[in-house]
């Protein structure tokens, strides 16, 4: 495991203060599955009346916990529930002891806690193809149970990182009726790639009252526009999840209410955004904004492959206002488009339009743009109204040096 | 344009002896067009009795050169025709000037070397999005053709070189019916990228006697199983283009001829690694032989998968035989995969098996391995008859210094 201790130079200045949700609790243990000297095992104990939604990876050799939660959330229910996440080794790729090493946890789990074994998801993030030391994380149920509390969300978001620099929070409070609905999430990824194949998880919870079912689809359409945005490398892990608990303590019913739906889409933004700033090796934030595609498909696949291209993101790491790599990507992307009616703009600055280099066009202005930490690429196919926005960061030395690294 | 005068660590001791071509005629000179102190223009010039094959970039963003190419090959003839090219400037996305600089570099090589001007193709490849200085294209026309000289190509594959590390030939010759039957080819290209859009070009010559379409249909087969299968990044260029030109000169018939078509593939192949092997950044040449996928276009999605991850090739850089990046990759590829069917190898050692490490697995053996400058990742789906072998390089430290250079 590289020992990369430096903070993303763009991290936020600070964890945020997350709400307690009413319904939930969190433990952390240092278990040692892989690492020594810090939490790696976090469990959140989720009360009677809670409905869980999930989103996971679409990896064809995706882990076996995340085959295991696929199959419960499936199965809607309010019954107590507990969430188990240890850092340090993924459970992925090894075979039948990685689905022994799911049911012995969430055999445990549901003993200790006093919840069904299908009421028990489990994540894990690290290593891959090495047999999970699951005893390590049983042996230490009895201490997690004792110690849930439920102030203990920003120490559950240091328990699940692995390779990230900094922990990820996100929060938002909505009044509905004169009642506030509080929503607070964590998340780990430093992208979808690291030395051992950790990978991103993100846990978010809420004391609103909403259908399983309701959830589920919000949950699912509002990846699509955050986590399914962002790309440090384009390498997608295989155990990629997240899930949301929804307590009902609150006691308002937020279905198809338009604040709440808002603030659920913000938080799972800011934690999207959250791990391409902790992407690695990054130093530039990256938005592309995609306009007057055929359709919103076609945007999207642009905006991708800009947002992939190594090319480019040696540009942004090297401050190069480099915009014949950006035609080149929407060249290459397979998406409709035409030569001829290409703009595109750094920042605020017009560098091409109609198929060539703006009239107008100030090199200087661009590259003063890239110096930036915010970098904002617009592309306009001026085809019809599809858009996609998606953000990424730039690729570096540090990313190398990362990657490059023996395991040890 | 970065300064990175050291040959890649890969490249072939030695240029090969080329063949002349009967038939043909190269000549080189120093135009300015970009560089200064090298020649940057070839002139190739082929009698009466050639045909011409060629197969180009699908890139929506494609030059203007690369437009009017594909345009003449659509009409067989056997005229006498010119190959012009010239590095330094791209000529693409330069809108309507790109479109006059075409036309004006054509008919001035037709009026000078006595051609029709529909048998003049020419390339341009260097930076993008500038208009290209054709005048002093053209303005060295004469000298040009006053030195054409059958034994130039040599002088011709250093003329098309970009931020290529070395220049790229291959040959072959087949005795058919008793008669010598010879190929010669030159490339460029330090992978699809470079740090002005450079990108990549392959010239081949014969004396063979070949109708067009046999020729073309030829030409278009061999690049999926060559051209097709390298990458060093993923990004495909606006530019890449493959010429080939049959003077017919050896008066034999090689139309359906096995060693004929061999010999062809092999030089194909025998480029298309030597374009790999200047890879920007290079250190390791890198085969990936996928097995037993459903079918050849799942093999190869999956090939391509593990090809272009930036994790993977940043393992191989650090000689890390991490094996769970090829199982994420796979995952990823979107094409059929059974995780507990999956077998790895690299180079002979087995790695994984079944769907699990393999239980002989030893990281020594798989270590030393690594360490090679010659690396091949061995999958196996366990699906069905489906295979594909391509061929990349590692990313490491030399890809970031050239590409995150800022253009001067």
């Amino acid at each position: 495991m590289a020992k990369i201790t430096a903070v993303s130079p763009l991290a936020p200045l600070a964890f945020p203060q997350l709400p307690v949700i009413d319904g939930v609790a969190f433990a952390t243990i240092a278990a040692g599955v892989r690492y020594q000297g810090r939490t790696d095992v976090m469990l959140a104990n989720l009360d009677a009346g809670s409905v869980v939604a999930g989103v996971f990876t679409r990896s064809a050799t995706r882990a076996a916990p995340v085959l295991d939660c696929q199959e419960k959330i499936g199965t809607p229910s309010d019954a107590p529930a507990a969430i188990l996440v240890n850092s340090g080794n993924a459970n992925a790729f090894t075979g039948k002891n990685g689905i022994e090493s799911v049911q012995a946890i969430t055999a445990a789990v549901a003993q200790t806690c006093g919840v069904e074994q299908s009421r028990v998801f489990t994540s894990s993030t690290g290593v891959i193809g090495e047999p999970l030391a699951h005893d390590r994380i049983t042996a230490s149920l009895k201490d997690l149970r004792a110690s849930l509390s439920p102030d203990g969300i920003a120490d559950a978001a240091r328990a699940i990182m692995t390779t990230d620099t900094f922990p990820k929070g996100a929060t938002a409070t909505v009044e509905i009726l004169g009642k506030p609905v509080k929503i607070a999430g964590i998340a780990k990824g430093s992208g979808m790639i690291a030395p051992d194949m950790a990978t991103m998880l993100v846990y978010i919870f809420s004391d609103a009252q909403i259908e399983q079912k309701a959830l589920q689809k919000l949950l699912s359409d509002y990846t699509d526009t955050t986590f399914n945005c962002i790309t440090v490398d384009s390498d997608t892990s295989t155990s990629d999840s997240l899930l949301m608990a929804a307590t009902g303590r609150s006691g308002v019913d937020v279905t198809g209410n338009a604040a709440f739906n808002n603030a659920l889409h913000d938080v799972m933004l800011d934690l999207a955004h959250q791990v391409v700033r902790d992407g690695e090796g990054a130093t530039k934030f990256v938005e592309i904004n995609v306009t007057g595609a055929d359709n919103d498909a076609d945007a999207k696949t642009h905006a991708m492959a800009i947002a992939n291209s190594p090319l480019i993101k040696t540009a942004i790491a090297g401050e190069d206002p480099n915009w014949g790599r950006v035609v080149m990507a929407v060249g290459k992307s397979g998406a409709k488009a035409d030569r001829d009616r290409l703009s595109i703009r750094f920042g605020d600055v017009q560098v091409a339009k109609d198929g060539w280099r703006s009239p107008d066009y100030s090199e200087t202005d661009a590259a003063a743009h890239m110096k930036g930490e915010h970098i904002v690429i617009g592309v306009d196919l001026g085809l019809g109204t599809g858009t996609s926005t998606v953000w990424t960061c730039d690729l570096t030395h540090g990313y190398i040096d990362i990657n490059a690294d023996y395991r040890s």
